[in-house]
């Protein structure tokens, strides 16, 4: 593998950016009907085929007539006969002389012979003489005003005529537009066609979501497929999700030289296995060419560039110059890099191939909510949440701490590019952050802290929170930094020395805990007690947690009544260390026969339909940031705790405060 | 119909709002694919159904240890043994004891025993010793560095664990949420339903585009049905277009009610024709409820709200409580009027029954242009158009004379809500525009004056630029006011005189004007005097025009040659005062038989296979606006006139200057 050494060096991202903007994806053009035009791009410029109107069009009801015949009907009204009327949608069946008048609705044919309408409100039909039938031979009408020629007649092709020029090409097509081909009788129009965006994923250890996990295995859900599919959609492009292959050469290669036959772009992404991009590498290498190999800039390390397929595959061997293929570019594995190489260079490519321009909304201005400190010497995009401030101002904080969780997906809001000179961003200072999507928006509301069923339910009732579930301790640590609206934290704490002092507490509630045991108690646990007498398996809690705390606090109390170390007892809790993440977690391990005990919730405990021993009831709290009090979704949740007992309504073991 | 009196007064805007939003569009809940979730929203909260990772997984290449067994290898390497290998995708087929080591790659199981991960650029492998071979029994790594427990690590459920809190319902699903739900294995998500809306159009004289008109019968194609779906589709919702009807009352009625039964909200919309609307009118009353009719605002009059069908049809005159049926509006049926009710009135109640937000770029803050007056008393909702001055500022100027064209509908870019107090928008004041669309973008570029087969093709090399087309007349008045970024005139002009002495010449081209006439000249035309002394039908062109100054000039050196009074010759000249729109607009009244000669382009009498009497050659000049000469589309424009050879070539009778 010696071609590997050519791309020892990283590229540069401007050249990056010129390399796969010079893949060329341009599908070319296609015709569509009318009514599946919108949110596409002209080819072509169109010109009227035709005059619209294409005739001489009444543009109000009234009277056509000869406008000579209403000269100084200012002053002395004129009267005329009516020697008939024409109704939109009608060929006239009479033609006007002088001194004659015709009734016309809105729309019609001015009849042949009339130059302007007098509108009917500035008329009056007389009625017909005694005696007289009030067929049109009897009917008269007098007109009031005076008209000019062509007065409240559209003339045809007044509108737009027949050679003119009516869109360009490039021209987006929205609703306006489509109203004016709709004007001109088209029915197809000739739009840039979208280029074909293959998504092939690699690496044995992926299932696409819906299928079961072999956890044993280390599979995981294949996260980037729909995710870059979606993101392809999103930047104008036509998204084809090839089944996933694992790390199989020949298979690889087979799929990925018929996605290059059907597509103007393939994408890899998936997989973080050294062996599985090793394998696309040896493909691209083989059966195309490959252009970059890293970028010089984080998270682009692992991110190629080239083309594949084209040409005969058979006789690449032989030195033969190749077709082009389609182009290719390869995804760092992880999902928020492959989400923020994609944004960064393939979107723009994409966009402009399909004529799209680069969205609006796409970035935004805000200003760091806390210091930054990066790897000076190397470019970087970095991953950042946004918040409003109580003046709507955006502030905006680092999120990815490169540990490739999904969730950082969606706790991330877009990047920020900083430049390789830079070692930190410091705290107030103005950035510029690309959107990951141009639908996002900042939450209304940023919650960190304690997880916990009924704030699920508070959340629920809030539009677009984001909470982040980092335990009452990792809330307090934020809250006293400013970052969030609101912490949450369940169980005890000290405000003063959390430093947390001026936080508003804006309600809570309690929740009752204990041990999570599996129905029916078959090992008949009664208390703390028997998690240190007795050899039962325990799953705990982190020490984020507030849960956990009033655990240690529990197990003080019982080690001063024997007398004893608070270790001695803590050591002789067989899981003690055993923490697990999230608050049903330990109850989950429980259920799932891996303990005989599990830290939790009576509420859980209900909900999983196992049994449950009391041990305490805890407090939680909602503290909100004294920054933030008056900001529209704090000022709600503050409501929303005015009575808690529609939130704990139904949740076994909780009760209102 | 004297029910048709209660709705005398005109609704307040904010009642109608209000009426609209009462309508309940909710159509509910559905299940779609997790590929096809993207812009959904969702319905309901969704919790991690289970631990991601769901297993102890390495984060990064190299060897799972026991942490205790490398303390102190930062001063003091440590060699350990290494008893196989697991990669990502593999069930581990080895356990750790005490001391030794597996090597592992990013994304496999952490095999049991170990407990943390040394990352393979602090180790070395070493080389069996002389004699041994290399298979895993002979494997050592020396570590160089000391790990805690956990370290390189992501523990089952880090990333998320069963039972949290993943996504809030009403979360829009954009590609990160996409992501989130990849990795927590779902591949369906509950969304709000899309509301069907039902787009029915009416009046006698409406014909479907790509369908054939009858200029006699006053027929022109039907506009708002796919502008008005495709701003339906835009908000959010699920147009469905009903076959055409005219003004027939039991087929409106059974079009309405079918509509009624299979949508949420039935819309008409199309014809301005007075018995339309009387129709629809009726059915609405005697099949539904008619709750609104006519809003106080310009152009709101003649909109309707209520409710269509719903219960028994058939027992409705029995006085029985009908169903709920579906919502309905009538929009106006001028083009910009119908866009204008809709996106005010209904596009908020259809975006939000799908629990979309409205767009951030729906909106745009402006200085107006130019002083408008309205009308006092009565709101109004003004279409302007959209211009930037040089420094990207963003102008605002009105656009829409109330006249029904199709073509202000690309002409404008949004409204501006004047309140009824106001009887004038002066220039400079600062007025806020609701965008059409939130894709539209202003125009680079504002052009107006002469249409020109040559300066379409130089627009067509400009990104989005906008032409209005109203004569050379109109380009100079508008270029004085200071309005456009150029004007465009042809023939001869008083830069002083029409007030544009400081306006910079960028360029332009000749063109060869004259007669067009029937294909080989039947009636063997030489030149104007056959107009003047021969029985010839003409068609000349507006007053606006260019043209029509350099025909009036030739004929004005012809009376002159005669010693005749000027008026004499134009009088003798019959179609001297038929004016067609567009500069191919007279060779078409040839082309059809219309006329015996037209005014024209040596081009257009080419383009349309026609013949043509040359009478002379005129200048066609780009006149910039001396505010705007530092646009980029205005240098751009420049640089495309430097040399025009490539807009006239081919065209015939064309050459640069």
């Amino acid at each position: 593998m010696s071609e590997r050494k050519e791309f020892r060096d990283l590229a540069d991202p401007e050249r990056a950016r010129e390399v796969v903007a010079s893949l060329d994806l341009s599908p070319g053009t296609e015709r569509v009907p009318l009514e599946d035009a919108r949110g596409r791009v002209l080819a072509e410029r169109i010109d009227a085929a035709l005059d619209v109107p294409g005739f001489d069009r009444a543009a109000m009801d009234g009277y056509a007539v000869r406008a000579s015949d209403t000269y100084g009907a200012d002053s002395e009204p004129v009267t005329l006969p009516v020697v008939g009327s024409v109704h939109a949608g009608e060929t006239p069946g009479v033609a006007l002389d002088d001194g004659q008048a015709v009734e016309i609705s809105t729309g019609a044919v001015v009849p042949e012979g009339a130059d302007a309408v007098v509108i009917v409100e500035r008329t009056e039909e007389i009625a017909p003489d005694e005696g007289e039938d009030d067929s049109d031979a009897n009917r008269h009408v007098r007109i009031e005003t005076a008209v000019t020629p062509g007065e409240n007649v559209m003339l045809a092709g007044a509108d737009i005529a027949a050679g003119e020029r009516a869109l360009g090409p490039g021209t987006g097509l929205t609703p306006r537009e489509i109203g004016l081909l709709s004007a001109l009788g088209v029915d197809e129009v000739p739009v840039r066609a979208t280029p074909r965006v293959a998504i092939v994923s690699t690496g044995d250890e992926l299932v696409r979501p819906g299928g079961d996990l072999d956890h044993r295995a280390g599979q995981i859900h294949d996260v980037n497929s729909y995710a870059v599919a979606t993101a392809v959609e999103e930047a104008g492009g036509d998204p084809v999700v090839y089944p996933h292959v694992g790390d199989d050469m020949d298979a690889m290669e087979e799929t990925l030289l018929d996605a290059a036959a059907d597509c103007d772009l393939v994408l890899t992404s998936g997989s973080t296995s050294a062996s599985a991009v090793d394998v696309v590498y040896r493909v691209v290498e083989d059966r195309g060419e490959l252009l970059l190999h890293g970028v010089a800039i984080k998270p682009g390390k692992p991110m190629l560039v080239g083309r594949i397929g084209g040409g005969s595959g058979a006789s690449d061997e032989s030195g033969e110059t190749r077709g082009d293929g389609a182009a290719y570019v390869g995804l760092p594995g992880y999902p928020v890099s492959a989400l923020t190489i994609f944004r960064t260079f393939v979107a723009p490519a994409i966009r402009s191939s399909a004529g799209l321009p680069e969205s609006r909304t796409a970035r935004i201005d805000g200003e760091m909510a806390v210091t930054e400190r990066t790897e000076e010497g190397r470019r970087r995009l970095l991953a950042v949440g946004l918040i409003e401030d109580e003046a709507g101002e955006t502030l905006v904080y680092p999120v990815d701490k490169g540990s490739g969780a999904t969730t950082t997906l969606t706790a991330a809001d877009g990047v920020v590019d900083v430049p390789a000179d830079r070692n930190r961003l410091s705290a107030g200072e103005s950035v510029t952050v690309d959107l990951f999507s141009p639908e996002v928006r900042p939450p209304t509301l940023l919650g960190v802290g304690e997880d916990d069923p009924a704030l699920s339910r508070a959340l629920d009732r809030l539009e677009r929170p984001r909470y982040l579930a980092r335990g009452s301790r990792g809330g307090l640590r934020e809250l006293r930094d400013r970052l969030p609206d609101v912490a949450v934290v369940a169980g005890p704490y000290d405000a003063d020395a959390e430093g947390v002092a001026d936080a508003t507490d804006l309600g809570g509630w309690s929740r009752e805990w204990g041990l999570v045991v599996p129905a029916g108690n078959p090992a008949g646990v009664t208390g703390l007690a028997d998690l240190v007498d007795r050899d039962l398996s325990f799953v705990n809690r982190g020490t984020e947690s507030g849960l956990r705390t009033n655990l240690s606090n529990a197990l003080a109390d019982l080690a001063d009544d024997r007398g004893v170390e608070r270790r001695t007892v803590t050591e002789s809790v067989s899981g003690f260390d055993r923490a697990a993440r999230a608050f049903e977690s330990p109850a989950r391990s429980v259920a799932a026969g891996d303990a005989d005990a599990g830290l939790g919730l009576r509420a859980t405990a209900a909900k999983l339909g196992l049994g449950f021993v009391p041990v305490g009831s805890q407090s939680v709290r909602v503290l909100a940031n004294p920054d933030r009090l008056e900001k529209p979704s704090v000022r709600e949740l503050d409501g929303l705790l005015e009575d808690v007992s529609p939130l704990v309504d139904g949740l076994d073991g909780f009760e209102s405060r």
